[in-house]
């Protein structure tokens, strides 16, 4: 143990030592009944004598605040006596004030929960995590390459094999690129905040679509960005109004399929413009294919990485919306110039992403569970989409809405009059979760009229069930 | 499959789909041997007839690209002709020059390998890591938690078990400090780049021991600050220096256990003194405790966070060292304002660090084993710097180093004469590996005359060879 004491303060050492370990009990940093150090091993660690340690544990166990057993050494009490009077020389453990900063982040995290809840919001259904098979294949990598699978990645840039694999996934989505060109990232999260320590700095305008997804938002605020946004429709981004504002931007955000949060897909024709239009003005783009594999109806769309023939394109992908969110495994495709300062970033953030996982997964893609869990997953949220998309027709007829073509969410313009910020609420007493627009604008009211509704994450019955409240609900805001 | 057709460009879209399939074979992106799509469904994903797809398949039959077997499906060929003669339209896997910025990288990533070198570089012993315990540990998280471990975390500061865990180990270091005060990185780089991210600008003043830990050298570097050196000696940084440069400093960085790379140790009184300093010129302090519990000998030094009572100590540490490197997880203690400000940064970096390795080892290090690990690493680890030092004594006696109290590093003062990078080669070609002195200042020359050896990787016998090879590698370069 470390523990600081201040011989020359006049203080003595045995009473330093008792208020040290006391403030650590009172503060919880000590658990009730964990067991304290032997007094001759602190005693060896602290430099002072045994008779400091044992006087300093004998008033700590008068005080009530530990007990000690012949044979079993000295425990933390397991029950605490009230606070003594004696004010605490040194607030160990003051809790700070949760700053002003945090609150977001905090409503992020602090989403209700309980058993009867409903809940529009999170990434997959987590039934439909391969956690079994996934499981196995840890087990195998541990068994077969033991420590190395424990070390550090050969190369900040990740696993060759993993790249390699990425390239093979990459090539049948009409991507054809050198493994040299993945870089393996925590999430596609990840990737956007390397692209922006590479290109973005204070005051740069970058150009996304309005509305976006939120914390792409919130990332390109925090590296201090100009945010210009290019209204959505129902293909997608309104490219004829990139030449505007395009010139003299340093980065163009796009999310072509199934867009977080409207769900649309930006056409074929509105890719190719896109992409002109990045090389006329010489700005690099981010293909943000959060869900690109996840399909279920209409034809596949070529990525706009596909078509760039100039390096221009940074294309990130992820398999936290196929597989699991909790692996935090993404990957960024990058060309030219720019991967060098992109792998250099990588390593001085964290060095690289987690081996284990990265073998892990590799192996688990390499033999075709990939494309099975593809399958089966487009199967399971096609139908809940349609079950979705029944149910808002059924219970909502005044709300328009989008049926996407493929990934996660159903984006809901709300009847006129209806407010987002207080259907939240309201929804939220009825025990259905979903996200308000606000939080995927620039200027949050400009979201009032619209949520976004996930609705991979509940079976059908659920579905139902929510939309039922959810319609409750917007009676309830009506009728006041 | 998602491949980019033009159907107006006047191409035959069998010969565009033709040439796409050459030339992502030719790459790697297909490997060999890999199934390529069946006709009707890649017609149908497209949006093509089913006879311009089997026409394209036809053509690459034909040039031997392919192979098609009744009833297996098509697959690419084993072994590809040799290259034809046409030009590819389109290079799709034209591998980009490896730019400049990224031969760092490739350098550090590139080091030496095979059976017979012995490395004095790397983190700990791979031998040590408790491979089958925490395989064993991931094994029940899964079973008992199943698709929740393979979640996002519940919040971007990381699981709240694992926050209260480390703040008991906090504890036994003398740093009492509530869970909210935990943030869970990945790694104990990444706290470092999320303080830059927060509290450094470009311009902005950061002071460094020299020489420093390489990797926060290059990404303070990166993110644009201007560092100021402050020379260490046996008992770390010599603080009296620091009122000098400390006055409108942002950030003192600062690794006062067993430092990277010369393993000294800062006395306690520079502690108290280095505190008082950042207290009356305000400036916060990053203290990079990554190897802090691996103690050999002496008596613990209280953690300078220990002694702080106003938030003014960033702490970071990590289970790299002492557990596994390869699962990336750390955590940096923060308190005060700068707390909230470091978890949006966490959360928009990357929304959280892998759950599922937060809960095993959230397990891990509950039932005990952490500090049994402690124990057997620490036993290990010393007789290895005990070695070493014999080691150097009996066959390098011109040079100087330090005997460390504890961590992974010794510094060598190379004899008058020997410059370390050339030693290196001369090093490498007698199959040892160790850190040049360059890599550690800010000013590669000034590494010159100084190289590290971390003792911790190579067993007894192996350091002992190892040394006496890098002393055959002096004496060559003397004598020439």
């Amino acid at each position: 143990m470390r523990i600081p004491l201040e011989p020359a303060s006049g203080v003595p050492l045995y009473r330093q030592l008792e208020r040290w370990f006391a403030d650590a009990i009172r503060s919880g940093a000590l658990p009730l009944g964990s067991r304290l150090p032997s007094t001759r091993g602190l005693a060896a660690d602290l430099g002072v004598s045994r008779v400091t340690v044992t006087t300093a544990f004998a008033e700590l166990e008068g005080s009530g605040l530990v007990v000690a057993a012949v044979g079993s050494g000295t425990r933390v009490a397991p029950v605490l006596p009230t606070v003594a009077a004696r004010p605490n020389p040194r607030p160990v453990a003051a809790a700070a004030p949760a700053p002003a900063a945090e609150a977001w982040v905090d409503a992020w995290a602090g989403r209700p929960g309980g058993p009867g809840l409903i809940a529009f919001t999170g990434v997959g259904d987590p039934a439909a995590y391969p956690v079994v098979e996934f499981g196995r294949t840890l087990r195998q990598v541990l068994a077969r390459e033991g420590a190395a699978a424990l070390s550090y990645a050969p190369h900040p840039a990740g696993d060759p094999s993993l790249r390699r694999t990425v390239t093979q996934l990459l090539a049948s989505q009409g991507i054809g690129v050198p493994p040299e060109s993945v870089l393996i990232t925590s999430g596609s999260q990840q990737a956007l905040a390397l692209v922006c320590q590479v290109l973005v700095r204070p005051g740069d305008t970058v150009v996304v679509e309005e509305p976006t997804y939120d914390l792409a938002l919130r990332l390109l605020t925090s590296v201090g960005a100009n945010l210009v946004g290019v209204p959505v429709d129902d293909h997608g981004m309104r490219v004829e109004q990139l030449a505007e504002v395009l010139p003299g931007s340093k980065l163009l955000y796009v999310t072509p399929n199934f867009q977080n949060p409207t769900g649309a897909t930006l056409s074929a024709a509105r890719r190719r413009a896109l992409l002109d239009l990045a090389r006329t003005h010489d700005v690099p783009v981010f293909e943000d294919d959060f869900a690109g594999d996840l399909r279920y109806s209409g034809r596949a769309t070529p990525a706009i990485k596909s078509l760039d023939d100039g390096g221009r394109v940074l294309y990130a992908g992820t398999f936290s919306k196929l597989l699991m969110p909790g692996l935090r495994i993404g990957y960024l495709v990058a060309e030219g110039a720019i991967r060098g300062r992109l792998v250099e970033a990588k390593q001085v953030t964290d060095l690289g992403t987690s081996l284990l996982l990265q073998r892990a997964l590799d192996r688990f893609v390499t033999v075709g569970r990939y494309q099975a869990n593809l399958r089966r997953t487009t199967r399971l949220y096609r139908e809940r989409r349609d079950v979705l998309k029944q149910a808002l027709e059924t219970h909502l007829p005044d709300a328009r809405f989008t049926v996407p073509a493929g990934g996660l969410f159903t984006w809901v313009t709300l009847p006129p009059g209806t407010r987002a910020d207080e259907l939240l609420v309201a929804a939220r007493d009825r025990g259905v979760d979903l996200a308000s627009g606000e939080r995927f604008y620039r200027n949050p009211d400009d979201g009032l009229s619209h949520i976004r509704l996930n609705f991979a994450v509940q079976p059908p019955g659920k579905i139902s069930e929510g939309i039922t409240r959810l319609a409750a609900a917007v009676e309830h805001l009506r009728g006041r």
